[in-house]
């Protein structure tokens, strides 16, 4: 692993897919992912399907350093993500003891049928995530960590996880906005700024709120405080040579 | 091309894998294709990255029939998007003459420098799609559909975009939710009527509103109106069987 550990995600979900539902897991995690000085380096979305999940898997699997995977890990038929790891590591996917009693516990034993059991299944050699909110767990699979889709058992499947990642130096950000400001003006000169700060990624965004209210955010990223701080102060300058008012931070 | 085109996504974009930004620009596209009978396979949001950037659109350019892709055709050094796209296609990414006095007479030929000149760059062959908000192009090379990442001017051009696409069979669904349903009960008759309609697509989404607004949403989607009507109504059944009370459509 190098000093900046890799990442992708994988939401795996027709409803993703169909626009049923808006993504929010995403956006949740990369964030964490950099303040945790971890490079997010690709995201998927892919649909409830038995090959295609074990294709991607093992496909960014190989590529980073960690995985995450969200969705399809519930009691119903069009859950079928843990069927799918198991097959993408060579493994069976079977009863889980620790996880089945817990379960079992907490259903109560006459209700704890098939479907319900079916949670209880993990790939073997796996590590179960507790799940605080509904118990059923995601799980550790080698680099792999399988989470549940619905956002607030991710969340606090992923804040678990977190802690027990390899951190890389935080990725740290500090930006400029300014109104009525455009790109194609200052684009010469930000890209010279850029040059002079090659270990720094430097993003511009344009906003338009309403009418009167467009602009430009220009956003300086990476693990060099001192670069940060010296870039960041020549884009304010930037700014200000153009005849714009740079406000510090993110449009509201 | 099938009776059910085939699309998939990519998300060019530092900004949403860092987590500054959350992306809404994949549920706009998802939703609109889904009502117009287009399967979207698969989503990729990638970083402004050349090389993954030609890998990413030549694997899925090859997979479906249209390919969206959103952001970093802007004026800014971080905007690579069109030449990665060119070399993704073998061609140049040379001024388009038309596309460069419509840009001109917009932004006023004192002001038209070299940056704001990159947006009237668009790979040899290509065909613009206009940007009725701040004029620079998106455009189609082949089956690749080049968009703006602003969400307001990416909308813009997926609206003149879509009439212009084969539409497959409108995917249709409808759906029942009822408070205090549990996925583990419902799960194994579930899967029944799943089995008697096999060219259906019966979805099972948990909802956590808060303490006494959980739930499920069971949505059965598809092209078949007739099959869908019966197997909502077997859905509607079995909540009641459950003894629970369905509402149609989404909790709010």
């Amino acid at each position: 692993m190098t000093s900046t550990p890799t990442a992708a995600i994988i939401i795996i979900g027709n409803e993703i897919l169909s626009g049923r539902t808006q993504d929010i897991n995403i956006n949740y995690i990369a964030k964490k992912l950099t303040n945790a000085g971890i490079k997010l380096i690709e995201t998927r979305i892919i649909p409830d399907n038995h090959q295609i999940i074990i294709k991607t898997v093992n496909e960014l699997r190989a590529a980073v350093d960690y995985v995450f995977t969200s969705g399809g890990i519930g009691p119903t038929h069009d859950d079928i993500t843990s069927d799918a790891i198991a097959d993408a590591f060579g493994v069976s996917n079977s009863i889980h003891p620790e996880s089945y009693k817990l379960l079992e516990d907490y259903i109560g034993k006459e209700n704890f049928n098939l479907a319900r059991q079916k949670m209880a299944h993990l790939p073997q050699g796996s590590t179960p995530i507790p799940n605080p909110i509904s118990i059923a767990p995601g799980y550790k699979m080698n680099n792999v960590y399988v989470m549940a889709g619905v956002p607030k058992i991710m969340q606090a499947m992923f804040d678990q996880i977190l802690p027990t990642l390899q951190h890389g130096n935080p990725i740290i950000s500090k930006s400029w906005y300014a109104f009525h400001a455009s790109e194609g003006k200052i684009a010469h000169d930000l890209e010279q700024i850029q040059h002079k700060y090659l270990n720094l990624d430097i993003g511009s965004y344009p906003f338009y709120k309403n009418k009167n209210q467009n602009g430009i955010t220009l956003v300086v990223k990476g693990q060099d405080k001192k670069a940060i701080e010296q870039a960041a102060q020549q884009i304010y300058d930037l700014f200000k040579q153009m005849g714009y008012e740079p406000h510090q931070g993110e449009p509201s």
